[in-house]
């Protein structure tokens, strides 16, 4: 029964490889943002190969592509997959895992000559990212009803594309008929994307929930001014401002349960002698309690009004985006659990500290995630790293899982 | 003798309607990076003007313009100038006025009839603001052996384009052999850039010399991480050590007698939810006092390596540019302070708090500046502005000075 029970080793690190060499930037990293020639390029080649492996594929009007392995029974199918667009300088890992190895879980089976009770529907979601498009995420919240379709298409990248243009530029805009329909099941496999599973030595991770996520925009305006002659107490110095708000969001806010990260900042003028009369930044608050995240989230805001009054400088303020902590489905979550012990793979019970296609699907039905181990715990960089081996177990752990869940 | 006295501010109001409009911006702006195409249409339609006034017009191999007006006899010219180019939203005032005041002051003569003693030369110099081509000032410091040509034409702009490129492209590549030679005297007109002439109700900056100034340039390497998965204690984000060591420089670095600014930031990767595994910025010291200057720019280095070794973020410091506080000729300005009284307008000697032309040309010979009120202190805005009756009383101040320094 040996080989009914693995994947093929050889056949997945080839796709994987192949997905590696589609939108490369130096030091082993990726470059696929959501909709961009990279991510065209990449969604023809696994297009051919979900049609070499005989699936009937169909995609959505959000560019969301679902490829089904029909089962003995017409029954609301299992879904399995995640997305292949990348940070601008990201690994080759984050998501693109989540696809391929679900559709090396198809192969398998075709290899095996498995007709599986239910179908099956392996799923590349659009733009999870949202590196090129804000919010994160636009495809699966798509479909599952966070976002409706004029606010998705009219999303804007940083040269003013909105996602509608470019998504049908690159050809991948079909019919909202497409879109997701009742399953049994939703499975994504991804990397962890922090350090716990290597600390603590353990192969897989079975994710019961995702924590909760506040973004907000901010927008400081001071009063640009030359370098020189402007003396010190006369200045409205709005990058000055913003360094006090993040030395205090860092020693106030941030604690154990609550992470705070200023991701992005810019300045106006920018210029070495000017004083900075404008300063963008955005701020990220997550924790695994919703309670303690919406107080973070409120004192964040009074934190920046104090500051902004202090100084007299003005302040915007646009909350971009929140989404609370959510629980996966525990028959799901336990299946998972039995399908890596039978494995032989060491396993431990974890919740996701970053959003995932998984979290909007779970509005829709049951759902969970496998997590597989991250070098260093890094991502979303070049040097994103999965060992080879906790890719396979990972493989491994999904095919059975959908096994037993296609019987069910 | 009132129409010798004063010069015709119709024609110089049109003159400086005529700039306001090459590489206008919103808010009453110009955007005349040097070299670039606005700053090639300012160029030629300064280059007709100066035809058209009969001067002899010649262009060193920096794009430095020279226009000459003959004396009685062949001594050493009374030299008068600024430069065109502006900052990426900068104002119409700044630079401006000592060029095209410089202009009018030969026009004036010309109307007069009145052939001064020694010969008279205006000038525009090349990249004055620094913004495009950094550091400030390459036409003036290379003329003055600051800079050599090599590393003038090396420097590039934000897309990587040359000094050397861009000057041969707007096609003002002259002679080494035309740069300014042995002079009387230089006399730059500027706007104050600061609130002390307003404050004070002055109508006459007697700039006496210009504060010293150091630049640096800092990268902060962190590491990238994912904002959701990565806790507190085990990030090292670049962005959070630079706000530290913006508070500690504004709190501990900046005094009444030094100013320190933070113009330009940059983070990498720069999305909303990834900690920033890079941070870039610069930072600007400025005094009037070049032993407290040095004492600062020294602890500002301490401070930005603590903060990072505290918290074991790697750092790279670059010494962009360092300028010793200067003082200008004596006589000159007494003769201008003299012009000012005997014209009725009150005046006042003041420092300079930021670079210009003059402070390098003050190298090369005896120099000094006439500065204008700037409203509200601003400058390197769209907002800029000098009142028209503060223009004239300059244009009228720089006429006069000229008048009795070309009998010298």
């Amino acid at each position: 029964m040996v080989n009914v029970n693995t994947i093929n080793e050889e056949r997945l690190f080839r796709m994987l490889s192949k997905s590696s060499e589609t939108g490369t930037i130096p030091g082993n990293g990726l470059s696929r943002l959501a909709l961009s020639d990279q991510d065209q390029e990449m969604r023809n080649i696994y297009k051919e190969w979900c049609e070499e492996a005989g699936l009937m594929l169909r995609i959505d009007d959000l560019g969301n592509m679902y490829a089904r392995r029909a089962g003995k029974n017409n029954l609301p199918p299992v879904v399995v997959g995640s997305h292949l667009d990348t940070q601008p300088a990201g690994g080759r890992f984050d998501g693109i895992l989540g696809v391929l190895l679900a559709l090396e879980v198809v192969q398998t089976l075709n290899d095996n000559g498995i007709e599986t009770e239910r179908p099956l529907e392996i799923v590349n979601f659009t733009n999870e990212e949202g590196a090129r498009f804000e919010p994160p995420m636009l495809g699966s919240g798509g479909i599952a009803g966070v976002f409706d379709q004029a606010y998705v298409y009219s999303r804007k990248d940083a040269d003013g594309f909105s996602f509608l243009e470019e998504l049908e530029r690159i050809g991948y805009k079909g019919e909202a008929g497409n879109r997701l329909g009742d399953f049994h099941s939703f499975l994504e496999l991804h990397i962890e994307q922090g350090p716990i599973l290597e600390d603590e030595d353990k192969q897989i991770g079975v994710v019961e929930g995702v924590q909760g996520i506040n973004w907000l925009e901010v927008t400081l305006k001071g009063e640009a001014d030359h370098a020189g002659p402007t003396p010190m107490h006369l200045r409205k110095d709005a990058l000055m401002a913003a360094a006090e708000i993040m030395n205090q969001l860092e020693k106030n806010i941030a604690t154990t349960d609550i992470t705070v990260t200023v991701g992005k900042i810019s300045v106006s003028p920018n210029s070495v002698n000017c004083v900075p009369g404008e300063a963008h930044f955005t701020v990220d608050i997550r924790s695994a309690n919703d309670k303690l995240r919406k107080e973070a989230f409120e004192e964040t805001k009074k934190t920046i009004r104090r500051v902004s009054e202090d100084r007299e400088v003005g302040v915007e303020m646009t909350e971009l985006w929140e989404t609370e902590k959510i629980d996966f489905d525990s028959n799901i979550t336990e299946v998972i659990e039995n399908s890596a012990t039978e494995l032989g793979y060491s396993s431990k019970r974890i919740l996701s500290g970053a959003g995932h296609d998984a979290k909007y699907v779970n509005n829709l039905g049951p759902t969970a995630m496998i997590f597989v181990p991250s070098v260093n715990g890094k991502s979303h960089v070049p040097s994103e790293l999965t060992l080879d081996r906790d890719i396979v177990s990972g493989a491994n752990t999904l095919y059975h899982t959908v096994l037993t869940l296609s019987k069910e």
